[in-house]
């Protein structure tokens, strides 16, 4: 696959990652990025993640093969229903948000004929913001979450996972609420956790978090003006996982305070076990 | 200071990574290492962690000057006891456990006339456990943590402070009580949290869980048979640790619940700017 206009919405960590991996592996003879403010886009320029630079998201589309929105979660639905009906017919957008059940929701059905739509969500991040930590190998190895549903075009899917096969990604397609349910797990809950944890900590004790602490709330760093969206989108997800992270902290209080070492063995050794699997 | 002869009990991750750099920056003229069983003490002298291996901890203590007891926390109290009527006069005994509290209150004006103990704390450590992995640069540029109570000897204070310095770590004198409330929020909670996350992660999503997830549940790999003693021991500072950890949790379901979007990300941000001035 050789596109012939890749537009990227928001050129920031994950959109900026997007267009260096594109060019250097020649996805596209002209990757077009769009931004809300000439700072930022010129920023993704002058750092080599995208050949032209655009502020008009509906000019940029016009030519585009592939659009691929990387904006916050809370504005990609709305994004995606403004500019589909200036793509040309037969262009694929689809999108990077870490939420996909109500993005997909809304977008189900609505979007003009000839123009295909597909959730996406590739599983890479960094605590870090910013074009400035773009990364041509940010999703190598990594897995790309694609969704389907009844509407979902086959072969709109088919040239969207093709796309980040060539970025270096493993694709995992499945319906957006398995999705959510997942990521809650995996990836929100411990968002909300460690930012709970990082916010216990006070500056007299400092130097006494170790790498322990500093490993187990390094996303916490991240931009809330990224995650609030996220976390409140996947809501109903998050308060079910939470609702299990509770009972399992019940069980530990409840052994710690009974001083049930065995019971707690257990549950750490559990707990071990499930991380041992995972790997690095 | 050069010792004569340093004694290591217990020659783990931590034990084997004080030999190491002990041997590398020359701080003794010899390093006994003390093991349960033939394996592990011929496993620390194959790799250079000590110059001698012994199964009988009362004879090599016997011409040290320094003696670092690096067991499980459960065992250090009773090891000292039992070690610090065999040493010579003069000898100081210290630790590296994670608790102080019950360590040092067993202790304390319970040792035999001429000889020391110092409570320590090296906050340096990794999920990964065994000699295979000392490193002698383990506490370079890490805190050491001596406690210091209305028996401790200052001169004996002022060499185990030496002896971490000198092995690269910057010391902070407490008393131990205040170490184990430091403690508790910066390293014993996070670990049981991060236990309870990792507890929570199903085969079926393996490849959902990317570096956010690894990152917050990498502690949860520790040994069980370190950390259950550990949490324990100082279970009375975590329990209300976790009570502060559930305030905040409450708060951050109930905005969510609300869907209130600024409440969320005033946390997200109180929390972010404390990783932030923490650093990496």
């Amino acid at each position: 696959m050789q596109l012939d206009t890749l537009t990227i919405i928001g050129v920031g960590l994950i959109g900026g990652s997007i267009g260096v991996a594109a060019r250097q592996r020649k996805l596209a003879r002209r990757v077009l990025g769009v931004g809300r403010a000439h700072d930022g886009v010129n920023r993704a320029l002058d750092l080599g993640a995208i050949d032209e630079a655009s502020l008009d998201p509906e000019a940029a589309v016009r030519a585009a093969d592939l659009v691929v929105i990387c904006t916050p979660v809370d504005q990609i639905a709305a994004t995606v229903l403004q500019l589909a009906p200036h793509c040309r017919s037969g262009a694929i957008l689809t999108d990077s948000g870490s939420t996909k059940s109500d993005i997909v929701r809304s977008l189900d059905g609505n979007i003009p004929a000839g123009v295909h739509f597909v959730g996406g969500h590739p599983l890479a991040g960094s605590e870090k913001q910013g074009v400035e930590h773009a990364n041509g190998k940010l999703f190598q190895d990594r897995v790309a979450v694609l969704t389907v549903t009844e509407h979902t075009d086959a072969v709109a899917l088919q040239r969207v996972s093709e796309f980040w096969q060539q970025l270096g990604s493993r694709v995992r397609v499945m319906n957006p609420d398995d999705h959510d349910r997942a990521v809650a797990t995996t990836s929100h809950l411990p968002h909300l956790v460690s930012s709970v944890l990082a916010s216990l900590l006070v500056e007299e004790v400092f130097d006494l978090a170790a790498t322990g602490f500093r490993d187990t709330t390094r996303i916490a760093a991240g931009d809330p003006a990224i995650w609030a969206p996220i976390l409140l989108q996947n809501r109903a997800a998050i308060l079910n996982s939470l609702k299990c992270f509770r009972a399992s902290l019940d069980s530990y209080e409840r052994v710690l305070a009974n001083e049930d070492t065995e019971a707690l063995k257990s549950l750490l050794e559990f707990g071990k076990r499930r991380r041992d699997a995972l790997g690095n």
